[in-house]
């Protein structure tokens, strides 16, 4: 952690820096440590970025996992390094916290095909010298899991004691119990599906496009040509972003107020809050995420299916695994409906798997897993207890 | 009627003549009638293409407005003279169908702010003799509907036997039997609401700032600049087509089907079915509609808020009102969920007027108006059927 002396950045060439040059501990996998990928080319060599916090226990026993959702990164719990801003999940995560720093050593790394500092399409290729754009190879879920394997492999922690995340990150958690049931201890899957649905692919396509649209994209050279897909992106953002919202939340905060003033423009000024609103949600992501990067993390959460890897049988991903689950989703979230998570529960009912299961009623949609949610963070504390006195954890580390 | 001469050209160079000099009946208002709008200015002199079907009998009595949604237009029931393809609602309307054109004359207007020949963005302004683009006034619903009242007034029609429309088409429908009660006998609004809600605002917007995102759009002034911003329109485009449709109808015809082919191929094509569809509608809505009126008719549905126009008290909007009304809502239109219909029937019982409500059960999401919905063509059947008995009408003209 390198919170204190962290330097603001805000311009997008700064941020372009990051992907080579992380501002987080990095460990990088020469040529001898190639990593596979389903698309059945070698990434080679590449690099992984993270962040821990807390401490290791003499056992080795302790270690939590935390996946990151399509736009986040290995910033868990310490300030930003572009935006300044508190980590995504410091809520969940630091002492006294229910992922407690007191009592687990938290790793998280920033997935496979992102743009803090692990291999993806804004870093460099060695190959080349020139940023890989468009010719960095389209990745998995699976990929991103068996990069964190390698991970723990050169941290030297053989076993997790729990693995969580939500959305894209609950698809990670349940990938590294598939993957990986041996090394896996508890797994907590939040707002997630073991798919992505036909309306979740469309919503992703319709942003990939807005990106691709922008002349500024390039055909994904806009590094090398020194051009940023900004509209594009924000486009793509603003549509996304209604997705993580629900009707009720945006009801709530927006309905029909007008911005400052009480009658409409007759303009195309942004007259209602709720358009403002995610004017700003567009502008401001795009100070932080690469374009690209977009395409491809968004690309790994459609190709995602896990049962498809099993013969179609998702109990079969889960057949005679040893981790215990606890799977949660929100009442509101239209992306990652509660069907779905039941779906988890009935394939680890039919393994006779440990599960437990909670729909949390919110009705701030499927981004509640990253807000101020009081009854997940009991819950999450709760099975983690319970699930350190069966590993025989002792408190404090 | 002219279908049987239409010759079908596809440029949008001759799509958008069709904004002056449309392929159906056009009626031009003076300078001595100009349109009083919402924003306060006086859009003269102005033009109304429309369609007529059927014959009107000699009491003037069987007159049916049927009003188009957002991206129709007055081709309701012949073939398009831009696309080729049948009118958008054959299957309700024509002879022997639900609004049956051998008992009733049915009159369709292409709203202000459109495309197809009634004035908009996209027509050439009198004053300047080149296309208006954002100079074009911002217009309302309720512009929409007064500039209806108008042809109206010019073809000697005193008062409808009926209006019907769905979506957008709806809010014209309320907006009708608020504005000119004495003037509407029966009413069918389908599949809409009295206001958009925050969530429609936003995807709206999104749709917008995609158009407005493609450097082709020029401020607005492409038609001068002989570009097209049809990359941009066809983002909003896809993006919107998503909410019409339903998660369960998305699941049912695409699911994660790949497009002809039975493996990813690991790239950004459209490997799945469903994105290959959201292409095709884009690219083919952008041969036939007009980026600036993309623009002035997601913001007039923007806008529409029935009740705040009489203090915020829907009920008051059908004080008193003479109409039958008959409210039809989609069990999977997410867009206007039937939450939306209640209230609609709630403020019109609580004005003591007759009304008839039905929820259908089905799949289709928003669209399901414009489908083949059996339910639907019997509920509307049998209503006309009815009203047209108290109004006296006697089967034929």
């Amino acid at each position: 952690m390198a919170e204190a002396n962290l330097t603001i950045i805000r311009d997008s060439t700064a941020r372009a820096r990051e992907a080579d040059s992380p501002r987080s501990p990095v460990v990088h996998f020469g040529s001898d440590r190639p990593l596979r990928l389903d698309a059945g080319v070698e990434l080679s060599p590449f690099q992984i970025a993270y962040q821990t916090y807390g401490k290791l226990d003499a056992n080795r026993a302790n270690a939590v996992m935390v996946c990151h959702a399509l736009t986040g990164d290995q910033h868990v719990a310490n300030v930003h390094p572009v935006t300044g801003k508190p980590g995504w999940w410091e809520t969940m995560v630091g002492p006294g916290r229910p992922i407690d720093t007191d009592r687990y050593f938290v790793i998280s790394a920033n997935v496979i095909g992102s743009c803090m500092g692990t291999s993806g399409p804004s870093s460099t290729n060695p190959a080349t010298g020139k940023p890989w754009g468009l010719a960095f190879p389209v990745v998995t879920v699976r990929d991103m899991v068996n990069a964190q394997a390698m991970l723990l492999d050169h941290l030297g922690i053989e076993s997790l004691f729990a693995v969580a995340g939500g959305s894209l990150g609950g698809m990670q958690v349940l990938q590294w119990t598939a993957s990986y049931p041996q090394r896996v201890f508890a797994a907590l899957p939040i707002a997630t599906g073991t798919r992505h649905s036909a309306q979740n692919i469309a919503f992703h396509e319709v942003g990939r496009q807005a990106v691709m649209a922008d002349p500024e994209w390039r055909g994904g050279r806009y590094l090398l040509e020194h051009t940023n897909p900004r509209r594009g992106l924000a486009v793509a953002r603003m549509g996304a972003h209604i997705t993580y919202l629900s009707d009720a939340a945006l009801h709530r905060k927006f309905g029909r107020k007008f911005q400052d003033r009480s009658n409409p423009t007759f303009s195309f000024d942004a007259d209602f809050e709720v358009e403002s609103y995610l004017r700003h949600q567009g502008s401001s992501f795009v100070e932080r995420f690469d374009a690209n990067s977009y395409l491809y993390l968004t690309r790994a959460m459609d190709y995602f299916d896990l049962a498809a890897d099993y013969g179609g049988v998702l109990a079969r991903a889960f057949k005679d695994t040893p981790t215990r689950f606890c799977v949660i989703s929100f009442t509101s979230d239209w992306l990652f409906p509660t069907s779905e998570s039941r779906a988890i529960v009935h394939a680890l009912n039919a393994g006779g798997a440990r599960v437990s299961f909670a729909e949390i009623t919110t009705d701030k949609g499927h981004d509640a897993f990253l807000l101020d949610e009081p009854e997940l963070f009991a819950i999450v504390r709760g099975f983690l207890d319970a699930a350190g006195k069966a590993r025989g954890l002792n408190g404090k580390p």
